[in-house]
């Protein structure tokens, strides 16, 4: 099987990430700032390992300010609708996943304003245009770093910069860039970047979260124990508790912790210069073939590791089936949970094969997905 | 290391649960019920098969109506939420876990009223002044199972029947049963069950949810990619779809099904007499201990297999400490994220030291047990 769906999960993970979610498993996986027995003492000790690793990963010393919970859209939501108030308007962009726009849409029916953004063919956005949808009652901008369709790059410095300048909250998606992209919330102007751990974090599925700003007046999602003043029915202020109800994913966490161990380890350039060589040979490659169609920018500059293409009108569904199929070659069709980011491409009735590419990924496995591909669009294969 | 802190996280785990996920990891860890291709379905198989073992396992045939989240906590905050609307009263009990009391204390801010039921010094219900606390505008009943402080169990059929009768939802927490006790939802009147997959379900941390009965109006606590009508931005209505936005813990969710699996294999009864048998013999050896005061009811007919107790008037983090650092002892002192539990059993200053015991737990460590408690009550040892 040649793997090219790590937009959606990275796979394989490090070896390191295998073996320290089963010697938590099997060896500490007690609850994590409960007890306070020695296995207890353990998982919270990976706990804040993982923490740390995170704010060091995003250029901020505050790991208090690193909240777990069970994936980006988790996060997303509480960060959307944990800022929002009635009256307020949200400005975001056609190339949102559903994890934004979902929850926006919602708010629409508690008389929350929003406006999004389109972007151009390639899913570039307009600052300008951004800019001129200020109004008297934004609140907040939020876009994500980089589309999960095309890959295409958002100007997040830029918008960061407008955020400040027009005293606006600024909420950045990193689903598809944390752990491959250098992300210094010193250096953007963030107020809450979310993250998830199963991409290019190398963790397992089932933990993501967010760093959120000191001082940044966020409402949590949910209340419960949190293993701190655990006397009051009033859920403690104090982060991470706040927003850390209920035990936590102890051996997912672990395996993330050994993830960004791991991406410590190879360098966060190294990973970003192979991603970008391999997705560049493939986009180079894919230029010379007849009746195939790509989106996007094509351009690294432009765009993380991710290639949403067509063949001539063959559905996504049927060419990445032929893919699966006959190829052994993973790939996703369809609209990948983000529609507008499809009509801004012009691709909504057909959907796209997306290849995503991880750091494990070869040169020669992009040499056979090429075969692949040719040989569908010359319909030698059904 | 002799662990008693099953009420927290359950472990160790049957050999099964590590090999299901240390397999997922290794062998199909793509995003289910996403791209179709063969990590992928095999990843979306193995949630189905969770979700149709826990059915199976709560008596209904809707698998569909099984939802997959965090933890208990992550779905306590979805149901009371989801069905509180303003000028709602939801009545609870003074036994409760702050991922109920929490929640409730939260929602007074948004006109919704609630009334906390006293239980008896044991922990029991009485079900008269329940009833008698019902008004016309009161939503709801929630309850836990079984009290995670004294095990005290409470008498979900006679409330389920109670609910029914006056026309009122009953969600019940099963954090501390289920796995253990018979759950049969067509035999109980409740229209959400809370459950979590890392205690008596013998599952990883990280993954909860709850069972909804058909027909519920519960609204969603997130909104985002669900794999299905992805053309839309309005959250699907369809199960489990509505509640379950975001990549799944599928390592998680594997782990849980062995469990589920291992479960079926022995025997939910077998287990709860294992479980019984010891609790009872821990009792009976407790009530010989001069200054050893035990709380709840100490009989296997009322309770789970959890028991709190104290040592004339030391500290329960002081015990707990020596229980751990001379005696190789896991316990939790301290109140257990519920307040108002020790405040009905009279121990909010001292808290209690709770054994919680597992499947795995033996005789022969509860004589360990006796054996320290009897030296810590001599001071024989500090």
């Amino acid at each position: 099987m040649i793997y090219f769906d790590n937009a959606a999960t990275t796979y394989p993970k490090p070896e390191v990430v295998y073996q320290a979610v089963n010697k938590c498993m099997r060896e500490y996986c007690a609850n994590p700032g409960r007890s306070g027995h020695k296995l207890s003492m353990e998982a919270g000790r990976v706990v804040l390992e993982a923490r740390e690793l995170l704010a060091e990963l995003f250029g901020t010393k505050r790991s208090d300010n690193i909240i777990f919970g069970l994936n980006a859209t988790d996060a997303l939501n509480t960060a959307i609708k944990g800022l929002s108030n009635k009256g307020d308007h949200i400005i975001t962009t056609s190339m949102e996943h559903n994890s934004v726009l979902r929850p926006l849409k919602q708010l629409e029916s508690q008389e929350i304003e929003t406006t999004i953004v389109r972007c151009s063919e390639t899913g570039e956005l307009n600052l300008a245009e951004l800019e001129a949808n200020i109004k008297s009652n934004t609140k907040m901008i939020i876009t994500t770093h980089a589309s999960n369709v095309t890959g295409t790059l958002m100007p997040i410095k830029e918008i960061g910069e407008i955020a400040r300048r027009r005293k606006l909250l600024y909420i950045i998606d990193t689903a598809q860039t944390a752990g491959t992209y250098k992300l210094n919330v010193s250096d953007i102007n963030v107020d809450v970047l979310t993250f998830t751990g199963h991409k290019g974090l190398m963790g397992p599925q089932g933990v993501g979260g967010f760093y959120i700003r000191e001082g940044v007046a966020l409402r949590q999602m949910r209340e419960g124990g949190t293993g701190s003043s655990s006397d009051s029915l009033i859920q403690p202020e104090i982060l991470p508790d706040k927003f850390e109800s209920g035990t936590p994913n102890t051996p997912g966490i672990a395996g993330l912790a050994a993830g960004l161990k791991f991406i410590k380890e190879i360098g966060i350039e190294q990973i970003r210069k192979h991603e970008e060589e391999i997705t560049s040979y493939f986009l180079k490659q894919l230029s010379e073939i007849d009746d195939i169609m790509v989106y996007g920018p094509q351009n690294m500059l432009k765009q993380a590791p991710v290639v949403a293409l067509n063949i001539k009108t063959k559905t996504s569904a049927e060419v990445s089936f032929i893919l699966d199929n006959q190829f052994d070659i993973a790939t996703r069709p369809g609209l990948h949970c983000a529609p507008l980011a499809h009509q801004t491409i012009g691709t909504k009735g057909q959907g796209a094969v997306r290849f995503s590419f991880g750091y494990f990924n070869t040169v020669d496995e992009i040499d056979e997905a090429i075969r692949a591909l040719k040989a569908i669009a010359k319909e030698e294969c059904f």
